[in-house]
């Protein structure tokens, strides 16, 4: 595939644009200017929606940012790349991700981090790092970018850092969902949990992130997998993901962690709270064994919230710790989660319920709204 | 040496009886049953005093139970065993620990953690497990045990799976302080927040666990120990034990979280809390760096205390742990740390600052009261 007929103009193309918060995204003809120093322009072919996106098109709460182009997990392959850019070349088959890795800054460096000084997300800024401007406009007018992906539109602009090249023998419309939610609870819990062989292991939430953290633990060869979810709809489905027992929090008179310690002899190995809930957060802390037991925080809370326990739940012994994108450096990392799923060790197809054409696009965002299914493929060419 | 000749006999001996909470101690002469199945009964030569003993001697808040033997820091010789004893022979020097490993339970069989089950630190039991009695009497009439040690008489009896085996050419004047603080500060450090060489690390209260917290920390190789305590005059002192800076909380308008943020370009590599106070708990929490920061907990807290934080502090990649004896299992690790002060790795000779005959033991109970030195040695023989 060559694209090189492209490279240094600027490309007409199909975007969904979201001029207002909550109003359905309109197929649009923008203009993609090219990429400039560090920058890469990429050919979309698969994307799919995440909460994030659907989150801040809502816009409650936050300080809207519009027009805009939504969209960051997807999957594509480069156009053309800008000044500078010496690891991505035309026709590399790559994964845009929402957070960065710069390679040069003391989080890249440490092999604790992904938490990239220069790259991180940003969710207030609709411009490119270097010079504060979009890449897309519709007659001139400028559309905002997404955290720097904006993978609803056939081109994007991405800085390399955001860019994770891959095996070009892996399907797109498979692996675009490693872009975030999927790696995101696969790496809590594989990375940050790491439950050995034959413990147990507790998820807190059954969506999207929730199912791919019980994925890690049923790859981890868990032995006991407890879904925890406010909807009993969801236990059916969890059980393709490794899910071996459910507990709906509804259903008991006493708090969650009891009853996961009553079923466990004291606690579980593992928690991963995919929630965001701030009693979900304290109950998969105090739901770990003493002695050994480690809770890992994914959800993302309310900016209101507090955490608070009794100190000596942490003192006997307990570990708690954050993660973001599941610890996964996207460029050094992303590639081997790719091979997971090439090997067959990791199942993608579980987490891909609808596919709709570009144009149907805000049928995504209606299968999020009611809940109904896990991942939507987006397909550009269609 | 032999003690054969006592071995299964009741020893008189002298012992300082706590008989009043608060009130000085008083040598008495005692009498000490024989070790039952499973026990060991020890010639104590060296013993020292800990916050705990005083503490529970002061008996502010708790139930007190009284007369007792206090007592947990100690070195000493096995006088004899009782049936199924096979660790432990009589001449083998030992350090007898306030909890314990009975090797067969969840906690010893994991690797993680060191709180047994059946021996785990019990404040509120003064007898012996096996049949609920004291081995301590004075003319009939019980004097209770303290966390199952009693070591402030010249013999006591003590679980096998209390007792640590040690190297016996190692001074016991100077490893009985391992028994207990020192330990707990320095593997909070070496093996919970494990600092690489060349990293920054914060101390929170510098006692004596503190100053053995950044004893591990100058072991480890960190390139900045930062010392936090309200007192500032125990800043000199702290330098012997590594700590290159000091921060008083009392000397800054903002909270100290935010003092070491900005002497560190965003927070240390670690952090240790050893004051018990919620709020330094905190501190030390929010303190260290997003991306890679551990906090560790080593203080107790008050029992209505609540640690409390935003959780987003946790998300972004910091992990908060609690320790218990500084995740030493007391049988199976003590010999170790023995070993690290034979090799000169470990100076525990700065830890004591005085020493008095066991006549004069109360005068170790002032010392602490006053807050003068870190460790008092009480020598049985004197």
């Amino acid at each position: 595939m060559s694209f090189s007929n492209t490279a240094g103009q600027v490309i007409r193309c199909k975007a969904a644009v979201a001029w207002e918060a909550g109003e359905p995204l309109v197929i649009e003809e923008v203009e993609v200017a090219p990429p400039q120093a560090m920058q890469v322009r990429l050919k979309i072919l698969f994307t799919s929606l995440c909460h994030t996106d659907v989150y801040f098109w809502e816009a409650k709460g936050q300080t809207p940012l519009f027009p805009r182009i939504f969209g960051h997990e997807a999957g594509g392959i480069v156009e053309s790349v800008g000044e500078g850019v010496t690891d991505l070349k035309p026709g590399d088959h790559v994964l845009p991700v929402f957070t960065g890795e710069c390679k040069e800054c003391r989080h890249c460096k440490s092999e604790e981090s992904n938490m990239c000084d220069l790259l991180r997300i940003n969710i207030d800024r609709g411009v490119m790092l270097n010079d504060g401007k979009s890449r897309f406009s519709i007659n001139g007018q400028p559309i905002y970018h997404f955290v720097g992906t904006s993978t609803f539109s056939e081109y994007t602009v991405v800085h390399v850092g955001c860019v994770a090249k891959i095996n070009p023998a892996a399907p797109l419309d498979k692996v675009c969902v490693l872009s975030c939610g999927i790696s995101t609870g696969l790496g809590a819990t594989l990375n940050v949990a790491k439950p050995k062989k034959g413990s147990t292991v507790a998820i807190f939430g059954l969506g999207a992130v929730g199912l791919a953290a019980a994925e890690g633990a049923r790859i981890a060869g868990a032995s006991r997998i407890i879904g925890v979810d406010l909807n009993a709809k969801r236990f059916d489905e969890a059980k393709k993901f490794g899910v071996t027992e459910f507990v709906n929090p509804k259903d008991h008179d006493k708090p969650v962690q009891e009853v996961i310690a009553e079923m466990t002899g004291g606690g579980v190995d593992r928690s991963v709270e995919c929630t965001g809930s701030i009693n979900a957060m304290i109950s998969a802390f105090e739901c770990v064994h003493d002695g050994w037991g480690i809770a890992v925080l994914v959800g993302v809370p309310n900016k209101d919230d507090a955490f608070k326990t009794h100190p000596m739940n942490i003192l006997n012994e307990r570990t708690l710790k954050g993660t973001f994108f599941g610890n996964y450096k996207p460029r050094s990392d992303l590639p081997s989660v790719v091979e997971r799923y090439m090997n067959k060790e990791l199942e993608l197809e579980k987490f891909i319920t609808h596919e709709v054409p570009f144009s149907e696009i805000n049928k995504a965002f209606e299968f999020m709204l009611k809940g109904d299914g896990l991942r939507c493929i987006i397909r550009m060419d269609a």
